[in-house]
C-alpha cells in the first residue's frame, strides 16, 4: 500500500504548458526598476491615455491559483447523521430561532455603522467647509485666496493621507469600494482577508477620510462592504455558519436603495447558492437595518419618531431616456490606469503618495473653478445651498459652482436633482462634469477606501442636467435622475438591482420603466465597448469567478476534457505517514481528495467511496484519530462533529501538527469521516451541465468518474472559470500561482 | 433480447400496499348518494362547523398520480450538439432578442388584459348599482323595500350564474383564483389545462361576473392566473420553450403589488429552478405590463400622461402591530368547507346552485345589514361615498352600512383606509366584519372565478379600523392597514412577497419593519394552527407539491428507500415492439426510461447508457426511425431537433401511430437522440441530498445507480414528495391513481 497517493499537481495538464508559462508575472519582484521610474510619475498618466493597453502585459488572461472556493456542500458522514438522530424537534426549533436573532443582531449592527459613519463624516466635513469658507469669505477681498487654496490642499491631503497610509499599510484589502470583493465572495470564491474585524475598522476609518478629504468618491461601496463583514463575522462566531457567511451580505445596500433591492443585489450579484429560508433572513436583517439607521439618524436630528428619511438619496420623481457611452470610456480609462497602477504602484508609499496628490490636484481643480466662474445665484430662502460661497459674486448671491464642488459629492447631487431650474447655468455644468468625470476615473482604484456609486450619480445628474437645460426642458433635474441612471448603470452595469434602488429611491413604480430602458440601453451600449468596472478589477485580479452560465457554444466540451488529473486519492484506510506528505506539500494545497477502495496492489484507480476534505483529516491528525489507538482508548471520548465545527473557519496549518516517527506507521479509517456521496459526473459530461451542477449545488469539488465508477479527475472552480467566450469563439485562461 | 422491458409500476413498491388502497376515493360516483342529500344542502353546512373533520375521509393524506412533472433538464443529444455547432454567435444573439421581444410583448398583452377586466367591472359595477340605489330611494318612502331586495338578489343571482356556468360547464380549472394551480405549476408540477386559451377566456369571463355579481371576491388571483396563461401560451410559440412557460409568470402581480414584489412573488412562491436571466426577464415583462396599464388606465380616465396610478391599492402611509388568529380561523373553516364540496357538491348543476345561492345569500345579508343600520354619517364635500345611499337617514346623511357593503369590495378596502376618523362607528365595523368572515370563507372555493386577496384584505381594514376606534386613537385608518395586512398574511402566509407588495403599495420603505413584524407574527400564529389558505388547497389536490427543503431529520433516509424500483429500461438498440408495448400500457405511463448496455443474457440490470424520453420515442415511432430502414432511406432527410420541437408540447398518444406487425420485429437505435448523461446518484445517497439535486437542477427523472454504474432505480417527483414532516416526525403519503 505504499505509494498510494499520486504526487501530482492537478494544475498542470499534460495537454497544456504549465501555468502562467511565458506570460511574465506583474507583481514580480523588479524592485530596481522602481527607483528609475518614481521620478516619471506624470509621465505614466500621460501613457495612460497615450499608449495601447494590448501592449502592456497584464494578468486578465490568466487565471490566479491563490484564491480558494467556498463550499457550501454538506458533509453527510456518519458523525452528522448521528448528531441529527440526537437532535429532538424542539432543538431544531431552537437552531432556526437562533438565526433569526443572529439576523437581527446583524441588521442592528449594520445600521449602527452606518450611523457612525454618517454621522462624523456630516461633522467632520461640516467643519472642514466652515473653515475654509470662512478663510476665502477672509481673503475674498483682501486678496490673499492662494492662502485659502493652501489651506484647502492642505487640509484635504491630511484627511486623505490619513485614510490612504491605513489602507496601505495596514489592510490593503480595504481599498477601493469592496463590492467587486464582496461580489466574488457571493460567487463563491475565498478572498483572504475580507471578512476580517481588522478591514472593517479600517475600511470605517478609511472612507470618513476619504469623503471628508474631498475626493471624488462615496460612502456606500465601503458600506456594503461593512455590512459584509458584519453579519459574516457575527454568523462565523456560531460553527454551523459556513453557509452563513453568504447569508448575510447586503443589508448595508438598504441604506441607499430600500428593501428589495438590497435582496435583489445580492440575488444579481452572486448568489451561486440560493434558496427561500435565505431569502427571508436577507430580507429581515435589510429590515432591521434600515429600521435601526432611520431611528438613530432621527434621533440624531432631534426629530425621534421622525422615520420619513427613507433613505440618503430620495431623489424625487422624474422620467426621460439617454444612454451610457459616457459610462465605458470612464471603464475603459480606468482600466488603463488600473493596468499602470499594477505594473508601477504597488508600493505602500507609492500609493499613499498617488493618494495624497490626487487630493490635492482634487482641491486645486476645484478651487480654481470656483475662482473663474462666473455663475451667480440669488440665494433662495430655502437655503438649498449647505455653505454658500459668495467669492466675487453680488451681495445675496452665491457662486453656483460651488455648489457641485465645494460641498460633499451627496449634497452635490440632491443638489442636482432637487434645485430649481436656472439654479446652474450651462458652462458650469459642462466644466463641471468634464473635471469631475477625469477626477473619478483617477480616483476609483485609488489605495483609499472609495465607492463609485456617488460620483457616477453625480457625473450623470449633471450632463443629465445639462442636457436638459440644452434642449430648455421645464425640469432639468428629472433629467438629473435620469442621467445619473444611466451613468451609473453605464460603469457598473447592473440593471435589475439599480432600477430597484432607483425606483424606491424616486418612490414611484410609474417611471420604473423608462428608469428601466436607460439602464438597459446603457448596458448594452457600454457592454459593447468594455465590461462593467467591477468585472474589469475582477478580472485584473485574475479571480476564478464564475458566471451565471456555462458559455455557450461550450456543450462541446466534456468533463473530461475540463478536469484536472489524475487526482490525489486516499485508501478508506490509509496510512498516516501519506497523508501527512501529501498535506505538507506545498506545491499542490489540494482542499478535497476522493476516497476510494481499491484491490491491493494499488495502481488501478480505485472505485469511488467518498469525499474527504483537508480540514477533516487535520483535525483527525490533531486528535490522532489512528486504528492502532483504537484499542488503547476505549475509554477515551469519541470524536464528535462539534470537533470538527469547532476547528472552523481556521483550522491549523499541517506544520503545527507533530507526527511522530512511530504514528507514522499507523493507519487511519476514514469511513466514519468522509462525506460518503459526493456528487460525481461521468467523463462524457458535457461543460454546461457540469456547470449547472457547480453553481446550483454550491459546489467545491466535483468528482469525475468512469463507467466503472473510478475515479478519473476531479473538477474544481478554476477548472470551469478558464473558460470563457471571447471574440473568437471558446478561449481559455491560463492558470498562475500569484 | 426478449422480454428486456420489465412490466412493473414503479409506483407500487414492494414494502408498501398498492396505491390508495383502503382509502376511499373521494371522487367515486356515487349518483344515487346525491339526489337523497341534495335536499339537505343546509344541514351539510351546519355539519361542517360540528362535525370533526379527521371523522370525514379525505384525499389529504394521498398524493395524486395524475399529475405530470415539468422537465428543465436539456437533453444533451448527439442532435443537440450538431444544431450547437451550427448556429453562429449571430444566432445566438437573434435568440436572445427574440426572447426579450417575447417578454415585452408579454408584458403588454397582460397589461391588456388587466385593463379590460378593470374597465368592464367598473362599468357593470356601476351600472347595478345605479339602478339599486334608484330603485331604493324609489321605494325607501313608498315602503315597497322588498321589491329591491329582490332585484338586488336577482341582479347579483344571474351575474353568479352566468360566471359559474361557464366554470362549473365549460373549464372548472378556471375556479378559484388559480394562485394554487400556478404555484404548482411554478414549482414543476403540470396541471392540466391550466394554461390554455379556454381557461383564460373563461377565467377573465368569470372574473367579471363574480365581482358584478356582488360576491365577496377579489379580482387579482385571477389576474395572476391570467398573466400565467398569456405568458405560457406566447412562449409555447416558440418551440424552445419548455422552459419559458415557467419564466413568466407573475406580470399581472404587479397590477396589486409594484415591481420587486411580483419578482419576489415568484421566487418565493415557486421557482424550482432560477436564474439570473430569468429574473432579468420577469422583471422586464413586469415593467411592461405595469407600464401598458398604467397608460391605457390613464387614456381611460381621459387623463392620458397622468400615470401616477401605481397601482389599484396605493393605501397611505401606517404603521402598528398585530397579529393574524383570525386567518388561521378563515383556513380551518374553509378546510372543512372543502371537504365537505370535495365529497357532495362535485357536480357541475350543485355547483352552480351553490354559487347562486351564495350570490343570494350575499345580497339578502347586504341589504339586511343596511336595512337595520343606524350609522348615519354627513355626506362630505369630497364625495369619497362613490354611490351613498340614503335610505333612512336625514337629508344631506348617508347610510354608513351602505359605503361598506353597497360597493365593490375594492372600493370598501380603500375607502376603510382613507376615510377620516368618525367616517364609521364601532357597531357597523363589528357587525360587517363577522357578517363579511362568514361570507368571505364561505364563498371561497365556490365554483367561480375569484380571488380571496381584496376580501382578506377588506375583512382585516374593518378589524383593524374597528379596533383603532375602540383604543380611540387618533387615525383608525392605519390600523386598518395594518389589519389588513394582518389577515391577509394569516390567510395566504407569504411574509417576503407581501411585505413588498405592501410597501410598495404604501411608498414607504420606514413601514416596512412594522408590516413585516406584523406579516411574521401572522404567520407563526397561523402556522401553530393552520396551513396557509393556498396550501391547504393544494394539499387537498393531492399534488406531488415539492417544498423548498427536504423535511428534516430525513438525512437517514437514503436513494435506495426512496425510489421506485424496478425501473422498465431499454437497450441502446431495442425492438420496435417492445418498445410500443412499454408506450402503450396505460397502467404505467411512464415518461423516462434509462438505456442501458447489457449483456446478451438480458437478465442482469444493465449499466446506465442515457435516458430517453416517451415524447421523444413517440417522434422517433413516428418518423419510422428503424435501423432496417436506415439503408433504404440513404437520400431520405436526417431526423433533426426541430422534429421534436414540433411535436412539443402536444406530441401525439401512442395510440394514434400505427406500427404494423413487420415493423414490429425492426430495430430502433436510441444512442443519437438519448441523454448520454443524465444525471445520477448513488443508492446510498440520502433524501436531502437527492431532494437538493432534484429541486436545484429542475429535474423530473433522477436515476439511481449501484457501484458498478447499473440501474436499480429511477427517482421522480412523486417519490419526494411522498416524505413530509408530521406530528410524529417523518410520514409517508399513499399514492392514489386520481
Amino acid at each position: 500500500m505504499a505509494n498510494i497517493a499520486k504526487k501530482v499537481s492537478w494544475s498542470s495538464r499534460g495537454d497544456e504548458p504549465a501555468q502562467g508559462e511565458g506570460t511574465p508575472l506583474l507583481n514580480g519582484t523588479g524592485a530596481a526598476r522602481y527607483s528609475r521610474q518614481v521620478t516619471c510619475l506624470f509621465t505614466w498618466y500621460l501613457e495612460s491615455v497615450v499608449s495601447r493597453p494590448k501592449e502592456i502585459p497584464h494578468n486578465e488572461k490568466l487565471l490566479s491559483l491563490k484564491y480558494e472556493s467556498l463550499d457550501y456542500d454538506n458533509s453527510e458522514n456518519q458523525l452528522f447523521l448521528e448528531e441529527e438522530r440526537r437532535m429532538s424537534q424542539m432543538g431544531f426549533k431552537c437552531l432556526e430561532m437562533s438565526r433569526w436573532l443572529v439576523c437581527a443582531l446583524i441588521g442592528i449592527l449594520t445600521g449602527l455603522i452606518a450611523c457612525f459613519i454618517d454621522i462624523v463624516v456630516e461633522n467632520l466635513a461640516g467643519l472642514k467647509y466652515q473653515v475654509i469658507q470662512q478663510n476665502i469669505e477672509r481673503f475674498t477681498e483682501t486678496g490673499g485666496l492662494s492662502i485659502s487654496l493652501i489651506l484647502w490642499v492642505l487640509l484635504n491631503s491630511a484627511f486623505v493621507m490619513v485614510g490612504s497610509v491605513i489602507v496601505a499599510f495596514f489592510e490593503p484589502i480595504a481599498a477601493g469600494s469592496g463590492i467587486p470583493q464582496i461580489k466574488c465572495y457571493l460567487n463563491g470564491v475565498k478572498i483572504p482577508r475580507v471578512v476580517r474585524l481588522k478591514t472593517l475598522v479600517v475600511k470605517v476609518c478609511g472612507v470618513i477620510c476619504s469623503v471628508v478629504g474631498g475626493l471624488a468618491v462615496g460612502k456606500e461601496g465601503p458600506m456594503i462592504h461593512s455590512g459584509a463583514v458584519v453579519a459574516a463575522g457575527i454568523s462565523q462566531g456560531r460553527s454551523t455558519s459556513l453557509k452563513r457567511d453568504f447569508k448575510v451580505i447586503m443589508q448595508q445596500f438598504l441604506k441607499v436603495s430600500g428593501l428589495a433591492g438590497g435582496v435583489l443585489f445580492s440575488l444579481e450579484e452572486g448568489a451561486s447558492f440560493w434558496n427561500q429560508m435565505l431569502t427571508w433572513r436577507i430580507f429581515f436583517a435589510s429590515m432591521i437595518s434600515t429600521f435601526t439607521l432611520n431611528f438613530f439618524m432621527s434621533i440624531y436630528h432631534n426629530k425621534p419618531g421622525d422615520f420619513s428619511n427613507p433613505g440618503l438619496i430620495n431623489f424625487g420623481r422624474f422620467d426621460s431616456d439617454v444612454s451610457g457611452l459616457l459610462g465605458a470610456l470612464f471603464n475603459v480609462l480606468n482600466y488603463w490606469l488600473t493596468i499602470l497602477r499594477i505594473r508601477y504602484i504597488h508600493r505602500p508609499c507609492l500609493q499613499v503618495m498617488e493618494a495624497v496628490l490626487v487630493a490635492a490636484v482634487t482641491a486645486t481643480v476645484s478651487f480654481t473653478m470656483i475662482y473663474f466662474s462666473d455663475d451667480c445665484q440669488p440665494l433662495g430662502e430655502d437655503q438649498l445651498e449647505e455653505y454658500p460661497l459668495q467669492l466675487f459674486c453680488a451681495d445675496g448671491e452665491y457662486n453656483s459652482m460651488a455648489t457641485a464642488v465645494f460641498n460633499t459629492p451627496e449634497r452635490s447631487v440632491r443638489s442636482l436633482f432637487h434645485s430649481p431650474a436656472g439654479s446652474y447655468n450651462p458652462v458650469t455644468l459642462g466644466i463641471f462634469t468634464i473635471t469631475y468625470f477625469f477626477l473619478a476615473c483617477w480616483t476609483y482604484g485609488l489605495t483609499v477606501s472609495a465607492g463609485v456609486f456617488i460620483p457616477s450619480l453625480l457625473i450623470g445628474a449633471a450632463w443629465g442636467r445639462l442636457f436638459g437645460i440644452l434642449l430648455t426642458l421645464a425640469d432639468p433635474g428629472k433629467y438629473a435622475l435620469i442621467g445619473a441612471a444611466a451613468q451609473l448603470g453605464g460603469i457598473v452595469r447592473m440593471t435589475l438591482s439599480l432600477t430597484v434602488i432607483m425606483v424606491e429611491a424616486t418612490g414611484n413604480v410609474t417611471y420604473g420603466l423608462p428608469i428601466m430602458l436607460v439602464l438597459m440601453t446603457a448596458k448594452i451600449v457600454g457592454d459593447y465597448f468594455v465590461e462593467g468596472l467591477y468585472d474589469i478589477h475582477i478580472k485584473l485580479q485574475s479571480v476564478p469567478f464564475l458566471h451565471w452560465d456555462a458559455p455557450a457554444t461550450s456543450h462541446s466540451l466534456t468533463a473530461r476534457e475540463v478536469m484536472s488529473s489524475p487526482v490525489t486519492c486516499f485508501n478508506l484506510v490509509e496510512k498516516v505517514g501519506t497523508i501527512v506528505d501529501v498535506l505538507s506539500n506545498t506545491s499542490t494545497n489540494h482542499n478535497g481528495f476522493p476516497v476510494v477502495s481499491r484491490l491491493s496492489d494499488g495502481c488501478e484507480p480505485g472505485k469511488i467511496c467518498g469525499l474527504i476534505l483537508r480540514s477533516q483529516l487535520i483535525v483527525l491528525l490533531k486528535h490522532k484519530v489512528f486504528v492502532e489507538r483504537a484499542r488503547s482508548r476505549l475509554n477515551q471520548r469519541k470524536l464528535q462533529l462539534k470537533d470538527f465545527r469547532d476547528a472552523y473557519p481556521r483550522f491549523p496549518p499541517i506544520q503545527s501538527i507533530h507526527v511522530s516517527q512511530d504514528e507514522r506507521e499507523c493507519m487511519m479509517d476514514l469511513t466514519e469521516f468522509m462525506n460518503p456521496t459526493p456528487y460525481t459526473v461521468t467523463q462524457e459530461t458535457s461543460l454546461p451541465r457540469v456547470f449547472k451542477l457547480f453553481r446550483a449545488l454550491g459546489l467545491r469539488h466535483l468528482i469525475v468518474v468512469d463507467s466503472d465508477n473510478q475515479v478519473v479527475g476531479l473538477v474544481t472552480r478554476k477548472d470551469l472559470a478558464r473558460y470563457h467566450l471571447g471574440k473568437h469563439g471558446l478561449e481559455e485562461l491560463q492558470l498562475a500561482q500569484t
